[in-house]
């Protein structure tokens, strides 16, 4: 039998990079910082690319693609965008076996190019809004990198519009940062904050950046999808400009918008657990997977017949397996356990008998979570269970949340508060001051959250007025 | 009114940009040599992407994701595949603010680095066959570039199996092909021909390399999508070895094989005309377009019910769009004939009288390919309707394939051929012999075609014994 996990309190980091390894989502590359992206961890984000690309299409976006090169010269052009970033950038010198003449950036993300194109599209107010999106690979070389978490290079989305008011671009940044948050909460089963960036925590040649935030098991905070109002900032350095109604040229107003691979790191730090993974039935690759149980080749001879049954009957609306490996009911058990498989189907001789079937939940661990149902109508039975795993996640997770959110009076209790969960706080909102925080605390502001109470505080760092409540966490 | 296109007998290239950049498909971006995919011809390569993923899936693969960059040692380490690609390499020297201790190379195919990574996952007969596919970009810094046919960054999917033994890694690498040209000829109406390549023109570090070569609307070759069989060559490369049922050491046999954005090219070239793009139905975005028709307020009251009763009868089956700009209905039908659309539903107020709407055909021009049909029952018509002109499309690029193939007895006769179409000949299999056709008529070997005629003959160029016959032709 396999080994056992290290236990999630014990050490959450290895324990996360264990069931990476283990549930075989994602390996070590040969290449420093990048990821071999494994079939059953691929499958993942093939179910987060279904569940966004659904949504922005519904939301009229259409998809595009850009070049994964852009020539230095254009990351120079909007000046906190470079500095943001030339950090992290990778550089190809070399192409076809001569030296370049302008070095070509492996795209960070891509501002800069889009805005180029746009420029060439966009001449008047009919040509707007331009909705589009791009899936696509980007490079940000980091030193500290973890499998999925930080990678130098990572798969994501990257939506870019442009738009003739600010209003209506205004109105876009807050309607991805819903498709985020209807995606992280209906589909992932994640609960998150949705807020505002802090100045310091912004995106690098954004005027406002909006985020949502998670709570990951070991309590600390995972920014899981970004969603930022450019103003003109970019339209201004790529002169993307249009004639309005009144024939008069103006500067559009651009966003941008993206998820990426990280997100399959949050499912498994919010919803994993001692035994390993626990995937949302929206996003298992396997909703169900059938154990046949038998001791001999008679019991074999009734039990498989009744498989079948139970695989055709679910095979149109849910994904299923059949395990038909060599190996011990124990040892299946554990090895889809570690996978995360929200329902384990169980036929054995009694159960043929019985005319029903055993169902294990993943979500609810022992006897309360296994139910004995009658094979006809298994269908329904199985749609109705895994209706039910996903909300009682989303509720797991959402409680778990909760209990390790407090509303710190004192910076005291704050300091403990944001040791081991979520700080909200009122806050001045002063760099200074959070830059003071993240000295003594380690923590950060996560956002400030699109909910405020109302009314007015004293920042619960330096005690200055403060208009808006923040959420303050130690963060990946 | 839109300035005509060029007539494709005029000038055959200036007719492709010309289309490419009026049906908005795709653009020349900053970067010398690499395109940017606008929507609509995004929205193609995801036909592409589902024709072939749902048949990848079909047959077993499962897809996963590797590194952009490999590590120069890598590709040094099979030499004829390095000797193949190393004229046509981006390298990445500088990341982080550093220059790099080992250049890393951005992938112009994975063979190298997927092989170290099944180097790692493979251990027993019991962990094959490896069946993987990966969506991703890949880079080859081509000189001479044309949208879509030969850009220096291109959109594929590469797959990659490993096997235990000679004979399953054969019968994968001709599946692959099998499946490339099911999708061709259903998918893509386009029809082709599986074969062989040359060692000339064989992939660099294959075996055996198989095509499918399409005739485009000039009468040159294009190759579609290609699946080679590698042999061991790169398991011993990247030592890719297993313990057999024996237990004994033995290298693994591996395959890969793909299919780019190329094959959009191959629709425009194959499909299109002096109108400009034609889509067969299984690839089109939009499949219907509704423009009504009407000259005041009160036919435009009385038309735009039934328009709108059409969309909702249409809606869950057919990708359906309204026209509803502010133009002539003149202007509207060239404009969707641009982009292809294969059926132009027209609604006026004689046709709302009447109980029925027009149906225009992209595939039939004129009177011939419009029908008066009922409003009852629009659905079912136009699934019909739909169904006859996807296989009409095919029928029509294989009636002008199969007029523009000769078969010469005469090496006079086979330049005449060539000059003009493709040449169907015996063939000595000789590498001076295939070079010197190609110095005297830019004709290449596009194939050794799986369907052979059998017995033997001799060769069209050097009069030496040949037993298989070839395909040649100018080729993109």
């Amino acid at each position: 039998m396999a080994e056992k996990l290290t236990p999630r309190g014990e050490d959450f980091s290895k324990w996360y990079n264990e069931i990476v390894q283990r549930a075989e989502l994602a390996d070590y590359s040969p290449v420093r910082g990048s990821m071999v992206i494994r079939p059953y961890g691929y499958s993942l984000w093939e179910a987060v690319h279904d569940g966004l690309d659904r949504r922005f299409k519904a939301t009229g976006h259409q998809n595009a693609y850009f070049p994964l090169f852009i020539p230095m010269s254009f990351l120079q052009k909007e000046k906190e965008h470079v500095e943001g970033f030339s950090p992290e950038l990778a550089v190809v010198t070399i192409a076809g076996g001569e030296q370049l003449e302008e070095p070509l950036v492996v795209r960070p993300t891509s501002e800069t190019i889009i805005g180029y194109m746009y420029a060439q599209w966009i001449k008047s107010y009919r040509d707007l809004p331009v909705l589009i999106n791009c899936w696509n690979n980007v490079v940000r070389w980091e030193l500290r990198t973890r499998l999925f978490l930080r990678t130098a290079e990572f798969l994501w989305q990257e939506g870019h519009t442009a738009h003739a008011t600010e209003e209506e671009a205004d109105a876009e940044t807050l309607r991805m940062l819903d498709v985020y948050t209807d995606f992280a909460q209906n589909d992932a089963a994640i609960p998150v904050i949705p807020g505002r960036k802090s100045e310091t925590e912004k995106f690098a040649g954004a005027v406002r950046s909006y985020t949502i935030e998670a709570m990951m098991g070991d309590k600390k905070a995972l920014q899981s999808g970004t969603s930022h109002f450019l103003g003109q900032n970019f339209a201004k350095a790529f002169e993307i400009k249009f004639l309005d109604k009144n024939n008069e040229l103006q500067y559009a107003w651009t966003t941008s918008w993206g998820m990426s691979t990280r997100i399959i790191g949050g499912i498994i730090m919010v919803h994993g657990d001692d035994q390993g993974l626990r995937l949302p039935p929206k996003m298992a690759p396997i909703q169900v997977v059938i154990v046949p149980i038998f001791k001999s080749d008679a019991e074999k001879a009734r039990v498989m017949p009744v498989v079948e049954q139970m695989r055709e009957l679910l095979g149109d609306t849910v994904r299923v397996k059949v395990d038909e490996r060599e190996e011990t009911p124990g040892f299946k058990f554990n090895d889809w356990e570690m996978r995360g498989v929200p329902v384990r189907m169980e036929v054995g001789p009694k159960d043929v008998d019985k005319g029903s079937v055993v169902l294990a939940r993943r979500d609810i661990p022992g006897r309360e979570g296994k139910a004995f149902v009658p094979q006809a109508g298994i269908a329904d039975a199985v749609r109705d269970l895994l209706a039910k795993i996903q909300s009682n996640m989303l509720k797991q997770a959402t409680e778990f949340r909760d209990a390790n959110l407090r509303e710190p009076k004192t910076y005291d209790e704050f300091k403990a508060a944001v040791d081991d969960g979520f700080a909200r706080a009122w806050w001045c909102s002063e760099k200074q001051c959070e830059a003071e925080i993240k000295d003594d605390t380690k923590a950060t502001t996560r956002c400030i959250p699109l909910e405020q109470p109302g009314g007015s505080g004293t920042c619960i760092h330096c005690g200055k007025p403060a208009s808006e409540i923040a959420i303050f966490a130690k963060a990946y």
